[in-house]
């Protein structure tokens, strides 16, 4: 399993915002294209996401790119 | 092969950087612990890089991750 201080930081990230936004990890994932376990490891940071997916998730909550970067 | 338009504008940017810095593709690939050729294809938008490779290439042009983004 993939773990770093940055992709811990970038899923505390994603989680921030998917709360804010009063989002399930359901339909985050359900608008990203992705299923509910893998936005779960991306949340934990278990994942080293792509530069496509990073703007996926950000274009989901209306945010920045930049915004999710740690 | 990978690419799309966001990749294309990641590789410009990283390439930008690099002549800025008057760096090769050599001495960046070499800092980077990747090769030339994996570099030409990242400056070409044929990779789909990850939030990891995307802070190493950042750091070793002493730019923010930031400012890589699109």
């Amino acid at each position: 399993m993939f773990m770093s201080e940055l992709t811990i930081q970038f899923g505390q990230l994603v989680r921030k915002y998917r709360k804010e936004r009063n989002m399930s990890q359901e339909q985050l994932a359900l608008f990203c294209n992705m299923d509910r376990s893998y936005l779960g490891r991306i949340e934990r940071g278990e994942v080293n996401p792509t530069l496509e997916k990073i703007y996926e998730v950000a274009k989901t909550l209306e945010i920045s790119a930049r915004d999710l970067l740690p």
